[in-house]
């Protein structure tokens, strides 16, 4: 299989050669046994970093450091979701402190979403489905953008982070990032900075080692946040790290999107729904005649079920068959599909039980209720 | 004496047609007693507001207010920064909550001025000189933008509704209010609109009639933030009140200006260099010759030593009786100056040694440290 494998769905929008080439995003290529546990490294969903070697030594000489991310609390949680949440709980069990962002004043700025909604979707659609996949309460500081912390120092100092950013950024620079950008975009776009650099703050950590894993298209951001701390003289930060993942594709092969429940499968999704979904709208790699596919072989590098099943099986030999019996003509588009339908169905089934008892610990996951 | 009395100070940059008639400002007529007994009312130096009635009520049926304003941290107090100083005064023995604001973070993003600059100024010149001229601890909530509260609840409302205001505004807006723009200087202006409309949060006193003194100049401030409050549905807000005071002229007659020593006398002026300063800078409206000046008399009205003294001879007798010597050419400039120069030299001399007094208490008046 190719290592950069699948990269139509973020096509047009993203210039590798630029991003690699001019602003220092490099390739992953060798990463400790540890890291290629996780199906994500070990398939290179996740390709490329700027300093992860910060990571791979803190890691190595059990020293702390932090992950942090966020997440839109808009939408129902589906399997593109789980690309950060499994790197969370990744992270997590190696020892990483983890800062989880609910951007409910970006939703609210940028979506008009009222932050009552916000916390409600926040913790109903992501914050259970977290803790479903793995995720602990122990080394961990999830919080709401609107609501920073139960401690005065800390809801200041981030707060404050946010403001003194500012000094340090230009128009410019948020609308080479942002496209249109209008004050409230603009505030979330200085509190989304503020996220990223203050668990570096006296206040949380101090400088530390930090990780924002995201989606390739969001290196624009990561920069933004580098440029302005390396501005700002008031705060001391070490430069943020990052790694970049590709977008798993949506059912019929374009981009996943939460407005259109037919691109996605949620993992609230009854598994009977999930699987109607594959069986009607998965793009096929197939040929368009069984007879055809038989002689010509199927390809799975497009086919997105085949995808699907490149992050929900974990067994290297069971993929490599698959892989190789569908190239071959052997395993049909129908046959494919079944395959992961039944990985899909078990999947589901454990996940939603996992649900319903993340539902009576979720309050012990967040500080400020 | 005319009414509005002295309007050459903010000559120019003012449409009063403009905001009395287009923006709903009046001019201030009846006012009840108790707001005559402070010179700065009854001599029609604060001559203007916006719903100020809402306030009168307030007092009469002793009901709980706010007055909120708030300080910018850079140069040296002067007498020009007691046209605010003293109305903090007068509203907090009239029972208002106080809030008061140390612009620390518009000092750093529109001024460059560290944040811990910022503090020993604000505290060094300005809050010294605050509790040397009468304000006292109790009904008073006195904080710096960058750290707002001991109190997590408050300090995550305060920097929350920055926020959610922005959503609210344009970038239209902030340029017709402050010209040139700067990411820095729109935080600075939305931490500015969350300071007049967060005592109305229910973390703090809730919905209460808020009044906030301003230069004349400073209108457009009121109106955007009144303006952004209307539109913010996320919370509920009374209209913002607001009173117009004319400023205190520069010795030599234009702008005081802190950056400009020889504008002002500072309230921390030995008496002698305050008497140095009134002989050689303050702008007379003597006449050229004595043999003129006792033939046609002076112009107090342009005098600013009869302006200083306007201001700073509580006794409306003695004043008139200055004023109309002057004017008759019974009194020559160097007397009047002389008159002006013994009530600064005794109102210094006490006022310094209050300031020592107000070392031994300034930690009572700040939560935050």
């Amino acid at each position: 299989m190719p290592d950069v494998f699948n990269p139509w769905e973020v096509k047009g929008d993203i210039d590798y050669d630029k991003l690699i080439k001019g602003f220092g995003v490099e390739l992953i290529k060798d990463l400790p046994d540890v890291f290629n546990e996780e199906v994500l490294f070990r398939r290179k969903f996740i390709f490329a970093h700027r300093g992860i070697g910060r990571i791979i030594n803190a890691i190595h000489y059990k020293k702390p450091f932090v992950m942090m991310t966020g997440l839109m609390p808009t939408g129902k949680f589906h399997i593109g979701h789980m690309m950060v949440a499994k790197q969370m709980v990744f992270y997590q069990n190696l020892g990483a402190k983890l800062y989880i962002a609910v951007a409910d004043i970006e939703a609210y700025n940028a979506r008009g979403q009222s932050l009552a909604e916000s916390k409600k979707n926040a913790i109903e659609e992501y914050i259970l489905n977290y803790i479903a996949l793995g995720l602990k309460s122990e080394n961990l500081d999830l919080y709401f953008q609107s609501n920073r912390s139960n401690h005065q120092h800390k809801a200041n100092a981030y707060y404050r982070l946010q403001n003194v950013l500012a000094r340090h950024a230009t128009f410019n620079e948020f609308k080479a990032v942002y496209g249109e950008i209008t004050p409230g975009k603009m505030l979330a776009a200085l509190l989304q900075a503020s996220d990223m650099l203050h668990p570096q703050l006296k206040e949380f950590e101090g400088p530390i080692p930090v990780i924002v894993p995201v989606g390739i298209d969001q290196d624009p951001h990561i920069r933004l946040a580098r440029d302005i701390a390396s501005k700002c003289k008031e705060f001391k930060f070490m430069e943020l790290c990052s790694s970049y993942h590709y977008f798993m594709p949506g059912l019929s092969g374009g981009k996943m999107s939460s407005s259109d429940s037919t691109s996605f499968i949620a993992l609230t999704d009854d598994p009977d729904v999930a699987a109607k979904k594959i069986k009607k709208y998965a793009f096929s790699g197939g040929r368009d005649t069984v007879e055809e596919h038989r002689k010509h072989g199927g390809n799975p590098d497009i086919d997105v079920s085949f995808q699907y099943l490149r992050y929900f099986e974990d067994n290297d030999k069971e993929l490599k068959k698959v892989h190789d019996d569908y190239k071959a003509g052997k395993l049909l588009s129908g046959e494919l599909k079944q395959i992961l339908i039944e990985k899909m169905t078990k999947f589901l089934e454990d996940h939603q039980k996992n649900i319903e008892k993340a539902k009576r610990v979720v309050d012990r996951y967040m500080e400020v209720k």
